[in-house]
């Protein structure tokens, strides 16, 4: 099958692999609908995590929209987002890889589905302007206003015209401005300071309501050089369709729902916030970028889409965890090229940047120290606890890790504490929050972990693998509930087992282990030798 | 209702819970067994674990026992633990509290029924000694022998008669002879001790299939000068009756299933192992004590128990960890006197031991580093990580523990790594494997974390209580999955929200943030000043 060619064949699908709850009754979308999918990501496992789709909508003032809303379609779980992907849950971090190894130039066509509707001059105020658009409250009883959670930026760096696409954050703050929140070394940031230099503004358009590999790309830590859009064809298998906007020298989706276009000027900001973010807490009011509409385009009867983040666990925190891991596997395995590097993983409660696992089949220390620098290397920021595991332990796993830490790891000889010298970006921790005045001021400390074994173990205290499957037949048979096996559930050797103790289990399975008593009875020794 | 009289009743108590497998196909007590129950700790949720109840055991050999084997009954989950406890799973630790403070001396009666069959002397062996029961091998192919692994030892300090209670592993080695793998400072070993300045062996007790609560006891850290009975009386709230041993001069719990009489050779010690361990791995081959038989007594129609430990999680960890909490708590509150001591956790998959969290209602800095120290000073060894958390951090929850290590901590103050002066007993990371000869040998090293917020935060970014309790009923209207909600699961103050913050929040509620947007826009400043 081809991929999806706008947002309504993902839903279908979504719809298709049990994914997806509709919401028929009425929904108020600033005091009910994302408590109402907050609660997945606080009272459920992350395999019974679903899409969102509100039909009935409605607003404090008791506005109807005819309208609908979609919530965490993107990435409620590592499951939905393979669906995003349109791979198995397991073969995501491939999947990106091969996007950046294959990717398409987009095409440009002469018009598609999101200018069905033109709302431009006088005619944008009058369907409402940004008042068209049902945008949920994310947090309500703390944040200010509706924003955007979904938003994909598009902008062109001046004279080149390379194009950027980012998810910022936007406060809706009139009916044709929305804030924006967008820090240096963020892309959009680049164009804008460039713009600044040259004294005119930065055209852009938000898009928003596409299919999924647009949102995809738009999380991800593209490099500058690189336009986005290449690297969603990469993803799709083929080249993404765009059109151009009406009134700013940008392209867009052809088949997006709806696209916003105006200015940031570039001569003066804003107050903007405070907004709940991804760490857990509200982040403060600052002084941000701003963004005048000059027109807005859509299809017939838009849906509108909106992401859930905030609090971790989160869609936020998959979506940005999932594209973070991949570019970390990349880096490490095939930039870098550190011997053995099995898996890296981003915990979705550290808000998928503060604790993150790297597991290895390890040559030796040296490699698995540069593993631990590599994840430093990467990136300016997050990372705050950075842990390198053997391959036996699933890094996606924290009961895994814990146990690694616990008997594989020496605090003295093992862990590393690093002077505040990252980017502390929304961690409350590194700076008390009157003192921050711009989401750059704070460092952070960071902490390395070799959890890796330092010489042969014994085996695991686990039944050997033939006794554990056979134990399996066996709980199958008694109707059992269904087991999901977590790693490791069988035992074997780490290289410290001698044959002397391998004949003595033998005899002990036939039943022949008075002959191993014996035996320790002629090595008795008298006490006060021992 | 009365406390449990017997196993029996136990075994009843777990069946009408909806926590006991009952299992009549025929099992094989060495390669089937144990690998069975072990699925339920590498491939279920927590709190489907289950007791399971075998009563068609056989053996290598073909041999069939009459004899049932009830296995994870005290301690496969939380909620197994506190059946036996007779409380709610959230009053184990009161529950143990109060048993402290109120004990029940035991009371010794002429007969029981664990004397229903007495095997002395001759008969000993013409019932099979050792071999009459099926003690199934824990770790198949690893295991160089079946275990006791429930054996609840019983001996008394020569000359005072001071009676303690413990758990120690026990190979068998013949019909009539077991290993016992105990260390200083573990107090049957302090009692051989003594017996072995005198020049005589030490009596002992092994007493198998008890009511729950002296194998409670039997793993708990008591006081040497304390009888673990008088505990175990405090748990039921009644004294524990006691007959007096044929054999030895020591008293076992009258509706015991099984108890084995003998003594403990104090001139001698003999090779014993490998065995699988706690913290996950094989336990090597050690020179330890072993016990010879005198005789035999059980009730008719005996029933076997054993625990499954190894591998964390388990029975073992379970078992030990509800004690370990339920003591360190009781300490830091109530012996040390800390202010705010809401909570404490040893995490199963650190093997209860390695990971300890405590969440306290923080009061200061000095408060916290006290409780940090606390854990320390309470056990010679273990705890090798210590974190104390706010009390809005579900200590038990690593998600949310991880979440506060992510943004309520900075490495390089908040985490103090101490040298190796802590012991470390079967952590194969503290000394190769070849090295150790011992399990007195190795000294580990510690981190102790203060992971509780600095300074006053932004609240959380989670909808306020309002919000999310009308979306819960929405959400249950619905007929989506049951919630389980994780705390934290609604927004709320930490200090730093200003009245200003809280009116916008207000005016976005009834749609007015169109005022805010306009406040905001003659805040604006150039862009030149920021």
């Amino acid at each position: 099958m081809a991929y999806y060619l706008d947002m309504r064949e993902h839903i279908k699908a979504l719809e298709a692999h049990g994914k997806l709850v509709t919401v028929t009754r009425e929904i108020n979308k600033d005091t009910e609908l994302m408590p109402l999918v907050r609660w997945q990501f606080r009272g459920l496992p992350n395999e019974e995590r679903k899409a969102f789709l509100f039909e009935n909508v409605v607003d404090a003032k008791g506005k109807r929209y005819g309208i609908p809303v979609l919530v965490a379609a993107l990435a409620a779980s590592r499951e939905v987002y393979a669906i995003g992907m349109m791979c198995e849950p397991d073969k995501i971090m491939h999947k990106w890889s091969e996007a950046r190894r294959h990717p398409f130039e987009p095409k440009i066509i002469n018009d598609g589905p999101v200018h069905e509707e033109v709302h431009v001059g006088k005619s944008l105020l009058e369907h409402g302007g940004l008042d068209e658009f049902p945008t949920p409250i994310s947090t309500p009883g703390f944040d200010n206003a509706p924003y955007f959670s979904a938003a994909c930026w598009v902008t062109k760096e001046p004279g080149t015209g390379r194009v950027n696409i980012g998810t910022y954050r936007a406060m809706i703050k009139s009916a044709t401005r929305t804030g924006i929140q967008c820090h240096y070394p963020q892309h959009l940031r680049i164009h804008w300071e460039k713009c600044r230099k040259l004294g005119k503004p930065l055209p852009a358009a938000i898009v928003m309501g596409t299919s999924p590999n647009i949102g995809y790309v738009s999380v991800a830590k593209i490099p500058y050089e690189v336009s986005e859009y290449i690297i969603a064809g990469g993803i799709a298998g083929a080249p993404v369709e765009l059109v151009k906007c009406k009134t700013v020298d940008i392209e867009v989706p052809a088949t997006a729902e709806i696209v916003i276009e105006g200015e940031i000027p570039t001569d003066y900001m804003e107050p903007e916030g405070p907004f709940g973010e991804m760490p857990g807490y509200m982040g403060g009011k600052m002084m941000n970028l701003y963004f005048n509409v000059s027109c807005i385009t859509h299809r017939k009867n838009p849906i509108c889409n909106a992401w859930i983040s905030q609090m971790p666990p989160s869609e936020s925190t998959v979506l940005r965890g999932m594209v973070n891991e991949a570019s970390l596997f990349h880096f490490l395995k095939h930039d870098l090229g550190i011997p053995g590097i099995k898996d890296a993983a981003f915990h979705n409660e550290s808000g998928s940047t503060q604790l993150c696992v790297v597991s290895l089949k390890k040559v030796d220390t040296p490699q698995v120290w540069r593993a631990l620098h590599g994840v430093l290397a990467l990136t300016p920021g997050h990372s705050k606890m950075v842990i390198v595991v053997d391959d036996d332990i699933d890094p996606h796993d924290i009961d895994s890790v814990v146990w690694a830490l616990a008997y594989r790891m020496q605090p003295d000889t093992d862990i590393k504490i690093l002077p505040r010298v990252r980017g502390a970006e929304l961690d409350p921790s590194a700076i008390p929050p009157e003192q921050e005045k711009s989401a750059r001021d704070a460092l952070m400390s960071t902490m390395l972990i070799d959890a890796t074994r330092k010489w042969a173990y014994p085996p695991l205290s686990l039944p050997a693998r033939e006794f554990m499957e056979g134990a399996k037949k066996i709980w199958e048979e008694l109707g059992l509930p269904a087991l999901k096996p977590k790693v490791p559930w069988f035992g074997y050797s780490l290289g410290y087992w001698s044959k002397e103790d391998a004949e003595e289990a033998e005899l002990a399975l036939k039943g022949e282990h008075y002959r191993t008593g014996e035996k320790l009875a002629k090595q008795r020794v008298k006490t006060d030798s021992v």
